[in-house]
């Protein structure tokens, strides 16, 4: 009996062990798999990913039909998509460097309801260019622009809080949010909304800033997601301050609902 | 051979135990950790956390900014705040009570598409008061009351029942639902919206009772979750019989979905 | 000590296996449990389950309250109710085929934004009919479809893949994407939407197709789903050719996103 039971107990561990084996050579492998991909995926649309479930996408010259389905100018013969999973702020915010540093125009916004079983949104934005690689470049550098515009997006499994500033707004920020152009702003999400409510209240009292918008699951500036959002613009230093007194202010309330250590997605900019 | 063999299943052995001890004292460390912030979060908003990933929060002196962006009456100095991931239902029934129970108006009730990737909405509800011990108050009963109006939400991985009764419905019932002040009223949620559909009709079928609202996924009752919603008042029995021959129906169908065994989650109260 | 280390590891072993064993036990305890509720479900508005948490449901005699409720003509006494968590395109082509197969009628299409998660629809759909008889059928017929129409969809972590094809578009589809009756019809999807807006642009180029709509996550067309749609019509050969070659691109563009092999939810049809 002890003897049937000691072979069974290797078999058992012994089985385990070899799964183990195979299942670590089977990631490697996936890994090398997608970096060949990333790499090699050989259609010449594609761009590149970046964190998020972001994709980013050139279409060199757009069909006729699909010109008139996206009501855009025919002028843009060229456009670069940028879409994710997970992130609107970061990759409204990253488009924006895209528009300042390259000759393409911000045609499209869309948040839809999404960030994975999450509280907030994913993103759907389209650049025009007359030239593909302008479409390509504003796509690039959109990507590039994400892992520091993810840098103050702190999340647990109870919900998230989102910092965004910049010094200089430009046109997709005033498309999507309609951030004055030039001027210093920034944003305070804060979900479930109930946090975002005392954050926005809090970065109001912090310093002297002008409100641009305030969005609620409700009241049609988000696609039904569970965030208040307060923008913002004003003097570049009060922005800044009133982001990061309600940067504190989220931390410990968002918090108070999980034990998970909250955690720049990146790093933080801010 | 079998020597090397028996140390390499110790050493895996061993591992895995000393995992789940390292394991353990984190769990514990972290349960600690989660009471002495719910109890020490020094924030004076602060006001508790529930079940649903809920928070409940109070500002006493609301910015006039954000008065003017919540669109609220200047006299609510004060606001209480109750929001969360999961649960709707639950928390306008909470709320209902906190109405009754204190000197607070309901201000906003809003309904984010969420339940964490399940198939419903989570919530935002905002009381006002000219006294902040007032919206405390009104936040504190209803943090308390959602552990019994979570009693008869069940749930499963394929979707999830809700069923809610009061004998007098106030102003948090009538504001969200158009519920008859004074009036007792209940409701029936089924999700996937199907065994909603069916849980309406019987319902109806069950006792007289006076339809309030009827509310599917595309008819702009809901913010597009899965959910078919009846809302009804009549006589107190009525509305009672109502609901218990729903909810005979709806853990039938829902466990025709699913293995799992329907639980409430917390202590049915119908 | 070696001793005591190695009951040790006996114990842990022979509870594991223990474990192993009870849950296997529990599991397919379990799965009797599901074959004799689905066949056994008392209840006689339960018609079946299927894949995508779907269930599907019968109404012999609708209550005069709910006809008026749901706004449906009071010819039809009875009614079937299919609804899902996860899928909108292959219910409703399946829907499409009931329709073709039986003598009901399409009252209503609704889409939740569901998929437990996920980037896209769940649906409710509803026939109506003068027999019962009919309406069963209807929904026989749509839950049994549903095992072909889940056929060429792709999914991993990161997002999915729709593609959907007939060669007669009827009611359904009609009253779901305003597809031309008796004509060919089919459907491009994908999620994240860039991944759509792509799936467009190579379907419209690969054949001389007519679109008949484009849907995104922002334009009215979804439930803030991350989805881009488009819907055609035309020759049979070259709907079929439109979708084959954006397949062909969508499984290169979500491969970039996520390791996972992308496999069909069932075995392709198209």
């Amino acid at each position: 009996m002890k003897e049937d039971l000691m072979s069974k107990i290797m078999d058992e561990v012994m089985k385990k062990m070899g799964e183990t084996e195979i299942s670590e050579v089977k990631e490697e492998a996936a890994k090398e798999v997608k970096c060949e991909e990333a790499k090699s995926c050989s259609l010449t649309e594609f761009v590149g990913t970046a964190i998020g479930n972001t994709i980013g996408l050139v279409i060199a010259n757009v069909d006729y039909n699909l010109h008139e389905l996206m009501n855009i100018d025919k002028k843009y013969r060229s456009i670069g998509i940028v879409g994710g999973r997970t992130g609107a702020g970061p990759h409204i915010f990253a488009a924006d460097e895209a528009v300042k540093a390259t000759n393409s125009e911000i045609l499209l916004i869309e948040l839809p309801r999404d960030t994975e079983g999450g509280a907030g949104h994913g993103s759907l934005i389209i650049f025009g260019a007359e030239d593909v690689s302008d479409a390509r470049r504003a796509v690039e550098v959109t990507l590039n622009e994400l892992e520091r515009t993810f840098g103050d997006v702190y999340g647990s499994s109870a919900g998230h809080l989102e910092f965004q500033y910049t010094a200089r707004a430009s046109y997709a920020l005033n498309k999507a949010f309609g951030a004055p152009i030039g001027k210093s702003f920034g944003i305070t999400v804060g979900a479930p909304a109930a946090i975002g409510v005392l954050l926005a209240d809090t970065a109001v009292k912090a310093a002297n800033v002008d409100v641009v918008g305030y969005s609620t699951p409700g009241n049609g500036g988000t696609s039904y997601s569970n965030e208040v959002i307060l923008t913002f613009s004003g003097d570049s230093g009060a922005v800044r301050q009133s982001i990061i007194a309600a940067r504190e202010v989220g931390k410990q309330l968002l918090s108070t609902l999980s034990t998970e250590e909250l955690k720049s997605s990146t790093i933080p900019y801010i």
